[in-house]
């Protein structure tokens, strides 16, 4: 089953808020629906919003010109900061002087370019690490959900997982539970149950102990963005990490497509982080935890800074922004 | 309000697993109920345990000599990684030779030097701060709780902050969640709400970010244990944010009172640090929130490098760490 797909004539999905009690698709036949979805995180990650951006345009592409063009805006803003949510409407749309077809053989081509893609970075990130890991079993750290659930259907950081698994070389994965929204323990915690990786739940705040304990080899996360300078946007929680793994001496490796990459900006500082709403934080299960009324700063992600990561790893090369690569 | 006291002839506490919707009194009167409440964070916090350790020996004092001995050590080992615990129920039955009344005016004198202990090391703290952080308000990020509930009625970390709000010189307070028992959310944020002062809640893996984006001036927390060389034990989240104030530039005070310190403990590796079950991580609110048998590793602590600890705040004095002073 993919992430995300197309049928017939409309985009299918998982709705990733149900889960891991209740595997649910969605069925999205509107522009309106599918910003619906993303906004509340239905689908969700970096690659899979390149993907749901390009199939958007095809069902935009449907539209008479005015109506598409205040779908395609209200599309491309439906989240700010993973850049390749505007990546695939931009790269499906760019066909649409050819009609609505074209757009969505371009968009096809998006969603099965991600497939391959992440197969291709997976075996990469995995030879990297085995490189400078030893001859044993590799242990890694990971946060949020950077695995099939975020792309179509392999992943990106949690590709690199299963590349190693499939090898025999994995040993075990630690798991950053993600707060607020628990993307590690409802997403990532059941992918790896449904491939047979022994893995291990935290909450976000003791992985940083995990990693300078000895207990990880290695930290492996993908990206909503990477900068031109080397800075790492990905989800809140995972700068700590890159200390920590600075601190302990084991590598930082950022796993993602090159669509992920944005040459225009120059660092992390320029890019807009989403802030969202309390209720994720001060309300957890349907159940309030803080006074009424609390403010908070819901920061969805952070930046990790280009000198605390060792290495970026995409379809198409290895990066090494610690040493002073640049990826643009 | 204190959050423990001494009433006609038993323990009165706050239930703290009940904040911050409901504000409920527990009376105490043997050994085995106390314990209860310590496993099961009703009462909590280091200055509170050792407080509850010296009232726990005056009910104990009280028994034939065979069970007062198994109930000592079965408090004593409630829980394992706040060394003022044992500290507290020490300190009490010292004076047992002189009979069961003496025990409890030692265990009385162990609660009223906490009030004073905690006012002096407040107002020190604050000093020290407002020395480093210039002529103007001060921002503070802080984690878990280490306020009037962590202690009998005034607050170690939360005291600084007290004290710089009541010099009209805080701006601000920042508040880590402090999963896995939200006491950041539950306790601190009732806290602060009801003292008037300004603050914002986070997730836990915010907070470094708010740190080195110069939001917060300073970070202050409390401790469960310092060892002899400045290494300090603190709730789970502690580590990261120390990290972050280096990589910032900006002062990490630990506030804590001198019972905290284990001269005994060479340094932070030696610390047992309590590793709590999986129904925290893995269920919210009642809710489950992973698949279900999910492993967890449940670090109730961290340990945070005497190099990342610029300076401890106690009722006797100051002592700089990252500088290469030495608490023992």
């Amino acid at each position: 089953m993919r992430t995300i797909d197309w049928r017939d004539d409309h985009i299918v999905a998982i709705d990733q808020t149900r889960l891991p009690h209740d595997v649910r698709l969605m069925d999205i036949d509107t522009v309106a629906d599918l910003i619906d979805a993303i906004k509340r995180l239905a689908i969700r990650g970096a690659p899979a919003l390149g993907v749901a951006g390009a199939l958007g345009a095809a069902l935009a592409a449907r539209e008479e010109p005015d109506h598409l063009r205040r779908q395609v805006d209200a599309l491309r803003a439906a989240r700010p900061t993973a850049v390749n949510l505007a990546w695939g409407v931009d790269r499906a749309l760019g066909r649409l002087a050819d009609g609505p077809d074209a757009v969505l053989v371009e968009a096809l081509a998006v969603l099965e370019a991600d497939v391959r893609g992440n197969r291709a970075l997976a075996a990469r990130g995995a030879d990297w690490l085995l490189e400078r890991c030893g001859d044993g079993e590799v242990a890694v750290q990971t946060h949020c959900n950077a695995g099939a659930l975020a792309c179509v259907e392999w992943g990106t950081a949690l590709g690199v997982v299963r590349a190693l698994h499939e090898r025999g070389r994995l040993r075990h994965v630690y798991v950053g539970e993600t707060r607020p929204l628990l993307q590690g323990s409802r997403l990532t915690a059941w992918e790896l149950a449904n491939l047979g990786v022994a893995h291990t739940l935290l909450v976000d705040s003791a992985g940083p102990s995990v990693v300078v304990r000895g207990l990880a080899d290695a930290v492996v996360v993908g990206a909503d963005r990477i900068v031109a300078n080397g800075d790492v946007v990905n989800k809140i929680g995972t700068f700590p990490l890159a200390m920590a793994a600075a601190r302990a001496g084991v590598p930082f490796l950022v796993a993602a497509p090159e669509s992920t990459i944005d040459p225009a900006t120059p660092t992390g500082a320029e890019v807009e982080i989403e802030i969202r709403g309390a209720a994720e934080v001060v309300r957890v299960g349907g159940e309030s935890v803080a006074p009424a009324g609390t403010a908070t700063l819901n920061y969805a992600f952070d930046v990790t800074p280009a000198d605390l990561v060792t290495a970026i790893v995409t379809e198409a090369r290895i990066i090494h922004p610690a040493r002073g690569d640049r990826p643009a």
